[in-house]
C-alpha cells in the first residue's frame, strides 16, 4: 500500500505572511508526521506563534518523543513563553510505520474527518487550543493504516469560510460528494476544499487556511518515495 | 512565478532503512529550504548520521541562521559527536524570498547541475563531506531566482549507479535530453534520473539514492501553496 499526503494552503487576502504553519517530518522509527498550527490572530505575530509551536513539536518528534507528549510539551512551552496570553490550534497526523497505525492528535476545535472508503465519521469531541492554560491535553485517536482510509484536517479558515456571506462551507458534505463521485487523489480533495472556501469568500480568503489530506491507496510495487512543494512567488 | 521542488528517493535493495535523509522546511523570513544528507555506509548507522545532520541544520535554519553557518555547525557537531570518524555529505538548496535568490550549499563531491532554460552548467569545484575534519567549509553559490531556472542535486547513488555493470549514469546528459525534449516537470526530471539509475542496476538499487529538482516556472495567478508526500509501505 502507499500513503499519500497533500497539504494545500492559502493566506488571508492582502497579508504578507500566513499565520498557519504546516511542516512534514520523517519519523525516526519509520513513517511521517504532519504538524499543523494556526497562531491566534493573523500576520507576523500569528506566524511567530505557529512556527514556535511547530518547531517545538518537530524537534521532539525527531527525537522519537510520542505525539501526545510532544503536543503537551508544545502547549506548556507556549504557555510559559507568552504567559498564557496567546493561543494556537495544533494538529498532528502521524503515519507510524512502527505500529502501522495513524495517530491523530487534536488541540483544535475544528473537527477531523475520517473516511473508510465512502463512510465518513467525524472526530469532534471537545478539545482546547494550546497555550492558554497549564496542563492542556490533546485528544488522541489511533486507527489502523488500511487501504481506503482518508483523513482530512484543517484550520479554522475552512470552518469560517463563507460565514460572512451566509454560506458556511460544509466540509463533511464536500468530502462525501467527492468520495461518492470516484477516487479523488489527496491533492484533489485538499484543493477542492480550499478552492471552495476562497470562492465563497469571493476570491479573497478571509483567513489563513490550511487543509491536510491523507489517503491510503493500494499501490504495491512502487519503491520510490516522493515529496513535492509548489510555492507561488509574488513579484 | 512559482517555485516547484520535487524529491525522489529509493533505498538500497534489501535494506530496511535509507541512509539518506531529505527534509524540506519553511524559512522564517520567506521561502523554503531542502536539506539532503547521505550518511557514511548504509542501514541504521548511516540513517543515524544523516538524520543527526539534517535535524541540526533544519533547527538552525528555523532560527534564521544563514545556510553556510548552518552547514559549518552541522560539520562541527558531527565531528564533535563522532570524533571525526564518520562522514556525511550535505547539500542545502534554499529558495530565499527575502533576497529572491537561490542559495546552493555543497559539502558533497557529487556535482550540482544548474540550467537556465536549456543551457546547463555544473558546480563541481572540489568540496569535502562533513564530519571528518575540524573547520570543513561548504562551497556556496547564490543565483537569482528567475523563470527557466532548473537545479538538480543528488547523492552518490546517482554517481555510482551503473558503474557495477559498466554503464555509468551521466546525469548531465540525461538532464540535457529532457530539457531539449520539452518542458519536463521537476517531478519528471527527478523520477527519470532515479528510475534510470535503478534500471542500470537491474531493478535492485545498489545504494540509497536521492534526487532533488527545483524549477522556477512562469505561473502567475496561483495563490495556493502545495506540498505532497507519497510514501510506499511494505507489508
Amino acid at each position: 500500500m502507499e500513503i499519500k499526503i497533500a497539504v494545500s494552503k492559502v493566506k488571508k487576502y492582502a497579508t504578507r505572511t500566513s499565520g498557519d504553519t504546516v511542516e512534514i517530518i520523517e519519523r525516526p522509527n519509520g513513517g511521517v508526521s504532519v504538524v499543523m498550527a494556526d497562531g491566534q490572530s493573523s500576520g507576523r505575530g500569528a506566524k511567530w506563534v505557529s512556527s514556535f509551536v511547530v518547531r517545538k513539536v518537530i524537534s521532539l518528534l525527531a527525537d522519537g518523543v510520542r505525539d501526545g507528549a510532544a503536543a503537551r510539551a508544545a502547549s506548556d512551552a507556549l504557555f510559559t513563553e507568552r504567559n498564557g496570553r496567546v493561543s494556537a490550534t495544533l494538529n498532528l497526523l502521524s503515519a507510524d510505520l512502527q505500529t502501522n497505525t495513524l495517530v491523530i492528535t487534536r488541540n483544535n476545535p475544528a473537527p477531523v474527518l475520517i473516511a473508510q472508503d465512502e463512510e465518513i465519521s467525524c472526530l469532534d469531541e471537545d478539545c482546547k487550543p494550546i497555550g492558554l492554560y497549564r496542563g492542556t491535553r490533546p485528544s488522541i485517536t489511533q486507527i489502523d493504516l488500511s487501504v481506503g482510509l482518508t483523513v482530512v484536517i484543517y484550520t479554522d479558515g475552512i470552518t469560517h469560510a463563507g460565514k460572512r456571506v451566509g454560506q458556511p462551507l460544509d466540509a463533511f458534505e464536500c468530502l462525501q460528494v467527492m468520495l461518492n463521485d470516484g477516487e479523488p487523489t489527496a491533492q484533489e480533495i485538499a484543493d477542492s476544499l480550499l478552492e471552495y472556501a476562497p470562492t465563497l469568500d469571493q476570491g479573497r480568503p478571509a483567513d489563513d487556511t490550511s487543509v491536510v489530506v491523507l489517503r491510503v491507496t493500494p499501490e504495491e510495487n512502487n519503491i520510490i518515495r516522493r515529496m513535492t512543494i509548489d510555492l507561488p512567488v509574488r513579484p
